[in-house]
This record gives C-alpha cells, structure tokens and sequence, in this order.
C-alpha cells in the first residue's frame, strides 16, 4: 500500500514521541512492504512563533491532501496563562479538525495485564474493563459562537448541536458496538442542558436501527463517577465535545498512564492520529516522555486502511515491552529507558 | 439559638434520609437547648404531580423567609428519559438556587480512616486526602438561554459570567484556602473557553488580595485525571457550575460512597444544605439509602450558623456509626442496618 502521511509534531514532547511512531511505520514498511510518504508541517506554538498562524495555510492544504494526519501535541505555558493572548495553539488545532471535517475522536481505553498494578485504581476494579469512548470533536462550546463585552467584565461560549451532528456519530458508535460487546452508554446532563435533550432524543431514534445493541444512557456528573466505580460495566460510551475531553482523560487512570492512550479523528474524507496526552512542555527535550501512546496511534492509522495485521504487529511490539518493562518513567519510576529506546525496542521487535 | 428551617424532602430517598437528618439536629437541639423549627415543603416530582410546578410559590416563599434550607434530593427518571416533558424537577432546583441567590456550593471530600479500603482507589493515594471543591452554582450554562428550534432539529445552551460571579465565589475560596492549607486550584478550560478565560483574569486578579494563598490552574481534563491520581495535592478546587458538578460527584470515589458526602450552597441571605447524591429512585422506600450524607449536612448547617461544637458532635458520630459499621450495604455489602438504624445510632450518641 502507498500511503501519504502528514506529520505534524507540534509543541512540546510532540516532535520527541512522533518521532518514534514514524520509526514504527518505517519498520512496518519495510517488513510488510508498503511505501509510507512522510512530509512535515508546522502546527501549535512553533508555527506562531514562525509565521504567527498557529495553522499555517500550507499545513492545512498538505492535511487536506494527504491520506492521514500523524499528529503530536500543541499547547505552550506561555499562552496558557495569558487570557490576552489572540492567537493561541488551540486555535490551531481546532481549526484543523473543523476543516478536515474530523467529527469522531474515539479513544479505546484498557489496561494492559503487566500494568494491572501501576493504575491508582485497584487490579479488581480494572481488571477486564475495556471500553471505547466515542467524542464529538467538531460542535459544541469548541466551536460556538463565543463573546467577551468590550470592558472585559462578561463573557460567554454558546454550545450548539443540530440533528445530522448528533446522528453521524452515532451511527459510528452503534456500529462499533455492534462489533463489541453491543451495549452504548449515551452520556449526558439531560436533566439540565437544551443540546443533551436534543442528544437523548437523536440517539434514541438512531438506535432503532441497531435493536441488537442495548443503549442506556448517564447524566455526565454519574458517568465520571462510574467509570472509576466500575469501568467494566462500559462498552460503548457516546458523549458530546467537552464531556469527551473531560471523561476520556479521566479514563486514562484506568491504564495506569495517560502516555498510553491513542486516539483516531475520523471524517468523511479525512483522518488524524494522536496520542490523547499533551504537549507536556515540562518534559521536552528530555528523553523521559512516554512515546507508545504515539506508537499506538500509528497502530490506529494502519487499521483505519485496513491494516490490521500490521497494527497487530505494533500492539504486539508495545505489548512486549511492556512486558520486559522497556518503559518511561510514568510506568516504572526508576526506568533506565527513555523515549528513544523504548521507540527502538519496539521498531526492532516489527 | 432558634432557627427556623425549611424541609424540602424531595423525590426518591430524599424524605427517608432527610428524616434522619432531622432525627439529628431534633437530638442536637435538646442537648444544647436550640430551638429548630421544622417546615416541610413540597418539591421536584412530587410537587409536580401534586401541584403542576417542581417549585410551587409557597415553598419558594417559606424558603425565602426561613434561615436555612435543608434540601433532600429531586429527579424523577420519568422525566429523565421524556426528551420533550415541559416541565421536569430538576427547574425547581435550580429555580430556587437563583432565587435564594445561592452562588456557592460547598463540597468537602476527606475520606473516613476506617473507610480507607472502601474506595476503588488505593489505600496510598487516598490516604490524607483533604480538599474542598468552590463550585459555582447560580451561573453558566446552567441558566443561559436555551434554545431548541421548531422542527427539534437544532439546539444551544448558552454558558455566560461575569466577573461580578466570580469575583464573589473567588474570594469566599480565596478566605477558606487561608483557613486551610493555603493553596488554591482553579479548574476550567482556558484553552477553549471564552468564559473560562474571564475566570482565569477575574482569579488572578482577585489573588492579589490573598498573597499568602498559592494560586495555581489546571484544565478540567487534567484536573479530572489528577483527582484520581493524586487527590493529595488538592486544598480547594475553585471551578464554575458544570466542571464543579462533574468534579465533585468523581471526587466522591475517594471516600468510597456518594452516600457520604454533603454540601452547604451559600448566598448573601440565604444557605440551603444537601447531600450531593442524587434521588436513587431504585432505593426508594427499601430503608437501604445511606443517611449519612444527609445528616452531614445539618452538620454543615450548624457550622453555618456557628454552632461548631454541635457540628462537631454530629461529626463525631457519624465517625463512630462508620467505626461500629453500623453502616448502610453501600459501604458493607452484608450489612444489616438500613437508613433508619444509621440515623438512630447518630442521633442516640448525640
Ligand atoms: C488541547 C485541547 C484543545 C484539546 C481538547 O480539549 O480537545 C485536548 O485536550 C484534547 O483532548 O485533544
Ligand atoms: C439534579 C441536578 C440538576 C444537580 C446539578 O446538576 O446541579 C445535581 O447533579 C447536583 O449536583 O446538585
């Protein structure tokens, strides 16, 4: 397969951990025979502190042209901290899934058996548990209309969703649960929030094409509770933008680190793979960040073209080194190993 | 003292651990000779079915002129999965939390000692735990316009704030963090949002006025993991409406039951107590609810009022009830006391 791919390292750890999904890529090309094309691009604080656009035009244009986005992470402390600021990295982000259309962002969340130990959670909690999370990446207050009053005293974000929003992803959920253990967890704030209403009820009737799946549904306050409850009673969760974001990091504790967790962004057209973590800026350059969440969403890209015997391959080589704890200091705090040999053990076990 | 308290028990369990509330500060007041005066009101689903309203006027009017609220719990899931009832319980809550201009919930999260092992969390990271989460409660998308267009086919919520509310709510955290351990998180998602970027200025700004409390920020998908993974570092959580609801019901896991945990809501006027669980209509009637949180709650309510030794007292029972386990199947699976036996021995060791 000839596969072009949009590297876009970002802000932070970013470039560290792209890096080595590449490295796994390149290994998988190699051994299986594929020509994957990697072109670069500017995104997040670098690219405003280059050109001032925290997504440059040609970025954009390379992202539309090419098969898949490989991504990092964007974000810099130095705009975190100014609520002046006018051009922040987020901005750039968020652009890009806007205009790549990427209205899914699913993030599978389950521990590994070695690393049933390392969750703050207890081994009988998370054992077993295994579900996906299905967030709305391109509506919400992300992308409604938001104001600030010219004294900077009143500001306001508007959270909008329209049907055709709503029912597209779900159709993507029922079908995954369809391929799953056939249970869909619709959360929530019905009880309180006009767009949950409108959420409940297009979810209901989009169900009525999938009668084999059963759908229940969790005010979002409940959800955040439940999933460290009880996470194995999750198979399909289905959420808007913000609860997304919010529950889906939340759920990383269950893996015993966030460094762990791969996402995919899927659109009409396009499809971007990230690690679910940040820029990390703490750890930049420093060869500790924790690169198999990057790893992993290369693995995602390969499935997403079908590929499944070759992102087996790399959940193989991941799942090895865990094993022989070839891990970052999230995961075992007196690890000799960092970002690149960890990177390395994986592309030499493909 | 004398004091006159409304009681609106509510739906679900409500009246049952309300009743044990009462039983308390019934126990409280013959012991330190005050006078509390107990009104009791209609509320939420049951005010709806008797009166039409989830809020009728004479309740709203007894609440307005008494000195505190005690609050059961409201919600009904009749309503909860009826996208197109007109009228539903939750109104009423949040229509009185606007009238009696309650803008500050309360919520403190501190495991019990021999409560430890009752979390899904380990014992080492739960262990000293101790912090308070600063909800904001009359503002956000909880009372922005609503929209939803005729077809039912595209709907808004609208979150708003001004630095009037938050300035108000910062400093009450501000003053209870120089109580505390004087360090102050304030959780939002600066990074996206305009109103969390008005929360932002409007703290830093009002930090000024608190140099001796340290000040820092976390986004609300952070501050969801770190909850979990290192609820030590906490003292007070300052956060707006919806991020405090859905922090504070996570935080619960901590202490190993909902069922423990109360908050006071606090206006110029008016204070109004409640458990943070919700109506758990499946427990109705079965003398299977926790009390405790409830009862937690009038502890709150004499704290408010300045009657800490009484408060003390009720926390010191509840210490004892949880030490004796003579707890509800929440917190024992084979227990055999029930909502009424919890609250007889907390009122028997006032
Ligand atoms: C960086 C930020 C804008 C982003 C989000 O909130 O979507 C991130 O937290 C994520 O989850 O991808
Ligand atoms: C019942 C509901 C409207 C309410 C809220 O969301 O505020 C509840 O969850 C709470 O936390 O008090």
């Amino acid at each position: 397969m000839n596969l072009k791919i949009a590297v876009l390292p970002g802000d932070g750890i970013g470039p560290e951990v792209v890096a080595q999904a590449k490295k796994a890529l390149y290994a998988i090309g190699e051994v299986y025979n594929h020509e994957f094309v990697f072109e670069e691009a500017l995104m997040g604080a670098i690219a405003i502190d280059k050109t001032g656009n925290p997504l440059p035009e040609q970025t954009l244009n390379l992202c539309l042209n090419t098969d898949a986005v490989l991504f990092g992470a964007i974000g810099d402390p130095k705009y975190d901290n100014n609520p002046n600021a006018k051009v922040r990295p987020e901005q750039g982000l968020l652009r890009l899934r806007k205009e790549l259309g990427l209205f899914a962002n699913i993030r599978p969340i389950k521990p590994y058996k070695s690393l049933l130990d390392a969750s703050p959670l207890k081994r009988e909690i998370i054992e077993g548990a295994d579900f996906t999370i299905f967030r709305e990446l391109t509506g919400g207050a992300y992308f409604g209309a938001k104001t600030l009053n010219e004294e900077g005293t009143h500001a306001s974000d508007l959270c909008e969703y329209s049907e055709e929003e709503i029912t597209r992803i779900a159709h993507l959920a029922f079908k995954s649960a369809q391929n799953r253990r056939k249970k869909l967890t619709m959360v929530d704030k019905a009880n309180v929030l006009e767009t949950s209403r409108l959420w409940r009820k297009v979810v209901q009737k989009v169900s009525a094409n999938y009668p084999d799946v059963a759908l229940d549904f969790l005010f979002v306050d409940n959800a955040a509770m439940q999933i460290i409850l009880n996470p194995k009673q999750f198979d399909v969760i289905l959420t808007e933008n913000l609860f997304g974001d919010i529950l889906s990091d939340e759920a990383s504790v269950i893996t015993g680190s966030i460094g762990l967790l791969a996402s995919a962004s899927l659109g009409e057209k396009n499809a971007l793979f990230e690690p679910i973590h940040g820029s990390y800026p703490q750890a930049k350059g420093k060869n500790i960040a924790n690169p198999i969440a990057s790893i992993l969403s290369a693995a995602m890209l390969l499935e997403h073209f079908g590929l499944f015997k070759e992102a087996n391959v790399i959940y193989q080589a991941v799942e090895k080194a865990i094993e022989y704890k070839v891990v970052t200091v999230d995961l075992k705090s007196d690890s000799k190993f960092g970002t690149n040999e960890v990177g390395e053990f994986v592309s030499n076990f493909i």
